[in-house]
């Protein structure tokens, strides 16, 4: 029940957050931000290593400050300052949360106050592919209250500084993405005809735990005659049959660092059309990874796989996109999809996740992990088997 | 593998959800409200039935407009379309997001637009223990788009909503608190000394999955000898030895609704100190009971508790309050604490949750669930022992 030997060492030492911090501080010069303010669990962690599941609960707001130099600084109710204590942060400020009438504003007023002015600007999560942790009324209070200081949207910024990994984050996800390859190995074992959808993802959740993974925040399961309705839902109830397509997906985590990538299984022998669909997402997805080098965009990413998807017969895809970066979160910036515009970069984690409609009603999605190296693609997942896995 | 046959049938008919909305817009009406906003996948979720893993993606912004009369209408991204016309909605408007030139704006412009005026305005996800899940910029350019509508705090008037409970959400509560309880009671065959809290951790985390927990988003494992010094962080790789105090808390989930208790373990014969607190704390917990009736309020529960844990030699409680309500959510409003003043309404479900600090650094804390009825509580868990269990 334990992870395997080779399993990274949990936590970072001081040194890695020390060099986040200064990097981030040279992209926040860039941004022209005096700070950054964050509120959310993953870039509180990233900067910070403080991790908690008392994230769940809503009731109290949390805040780190990133100034432009030296050490962030922990705004956090009471709860919290003991686990806080033992970061890398030495500067921890607390209240005895939760208080409605004032939870950490004037606190937050007062360490911003502090904050050396050159750009007069604090950025904060407001942007794409963020939502601020914190009520938006203590927000708009908060800016009422510093008048001076400009409280703008930081997104941009935070997603620079977060988009390129560190070879120890790497590290965590390629163990996630073994622990999740491994389990997907064992569905032939643990998944046939007769079982539920709901039934089958209990089987596969229970598996990646045994494996070692952390948790498991995403794993829809989804099953249909031919191929699946849709991607994103599930599990139901559906009793699989003979003649089925079973879609698992799953965004496991060890260490605060998530793998994102699905498999799709037969039940019994599989009709023509989707063994068709099923090799040609296998060759989008090769021709996928044969375009993700350094200098690429994400566009030509969308481009080298939408060939090959349009030459199978697509009728349609409604994920909008044909994969995202991954790492603390399920997904992240950027979107291989046109106008995105993002030049890929050694040390950039993305999923490879080219799908389409084959017949009205029935998708088929593949996806991998790879990591942007300076000679091309490391592949993070075990390469999905080219023919379709009977169960 | 499978639930038990007592498990409540998932799902709930069209008519809970017709109910629900009827109900919210007498509140909604009471709060002057034209309609409220919702983006956030537990309110989306109570109007709907939508349910999603995929809110682990940031990516796109998602919306539900219950309006002041008739059904609530989805603005959500084409990908979630298809499951989302499986619910009692019929009025579903999708876009091909990602776009982040407009991803929502405009249709979400168009959807307000056609609403009748009453009050002039519309409740968003604003206030206290919720967040807004749409990026900050879009929420205000949105405001500026609809200069003749106020976009104003609905978080007490969506909290008023969700804070009764029906008995089929009631029902789901307590099985997932059956659940719970039954995996707890198998913790003395599963845990013991030589272990570490993340393999304990693990252990019930797998127990809970084979007991029929549809997920585990929250389980904390601290251990200490003689007690532990927080209860809201780990696992860590800390081996359990003789003397040492074990502390599980678990938010466990059957059909979208959370069980939220923890229970405390020792590991060989318990020492004098932690045992008089277990006892005093079994106690207060009694007491929380008995003060939860219909007419008493939060203030009250908080002073009843408050009154045993003094007298048992508290130095301290930095959790900040005694409980607190639960349901979609880990933790709701209200909470037991001074000044909340929320008067206790038959159907409401909380959580009674006496804490203190017994010694430097050495925590206990006890928790049930319940629900209010008529004549007092209902214990929706199985009652902790009143004696310290020994691993």
């Amino acid at each position: 029940m334990t992870a395997s030997p080779s399993a990274p060492q949990r936590g970072f030492p001081p040194a890695e957050y020390a060099a986040r911090t200064t990097r981030a501080q040279g992209i926040m010069r860039d941004h022209a931000f005096d700070a950054l303010v964050l509120t959310t669990p993953h870039n509180i962690r990233y900067f910070t290593g403080f991790d908690s599941q008392f994230w769940e609960s809503p009731t109290r707001p949390w805040f780190v400050v990133v100034p432009a130099a030296g050490e962030p600084v922990a705004v956090i109710p009471e709860i919290g300052a003991p686990q806080m204590a033992l970061t890398w942060l030495s500067d921890i400020r607390s209240w005895p949360a939760p208080r409605p009438a004032d939870d950490g504003t004037s606190l937050l007023v007062g360490a911003l106050g502090d904050l050396p002015r050159r750009f007069g600007r604090v950025g904060f999560e407001l942007g794409r592919e963020q939502s601020l942790r914190m009520p938006v009324t203590q927000f708009l209070d908060l800016r009422q209250r510093l008048p001076g200081l400009a409280l703008d949207d930081g997104g941009a910024c935070i997603w620079a500084i977060r988009m390129v990994k560190t070879e120890a984050e790497i590290d965590r996800i390629r163990h996630i993405c073994g622990i999740a390859s491994d389990a997907y190995d064992r569905v032939p074992d643990l998944v046939g005809a007769g079982m539920t959808d709901r039934e089958a993802a209990r089987a596969l959740r229970i598996e990646l735990a045994r494996l070692g993974a952390d948790a498991t925040p995403f794993l829809p399961a989804v099953s249909g005659p031919g191929g699946v309705p849709q991607i994103v839902c599930g599990p139901g109830d559906r009793v699989l049959e003979p003649g089925d397509i079973l879609f698992f997906d799953t965004g496991s985590t060890f260490d605060g660092y998530f793998c994102d990538f699905d498999r799709n299984y037969a039940i019994g022998a599989p009709g023509d059309a989707v063994r068709r669909a099923h090799e040609a997402m296998w060759r989008a997805t090769e021709a996928g990874i044969a375009a993700a080098h350094p200098g690429a965009t994400t566009d030509d990413l969308h481009r080298a796989m939408s060939a090959v998807i349009e030459q199978a017969g697509s009728i349609g895809n409604s994920v909008g996109r044909l994969g995202h970066g991954l790492g603390m979160q399920l997904t992240e910036p950027p979107s291989h999809m046109p106008g995105d515009g993002t030049v890929l970069e050694a040390g950039m984690v993305i999923t490879i996740e080219p799908g389409m409609e084959y017949a009205p009603g029935r998708m088929i999605v593949h996806e991998e992990n790879i990591v942007i190296r300076p000679g091309g693609a490391e592949l993070l997942t075990r390469r999905a088997p080219r023919d379709l896995p009977v169960l």
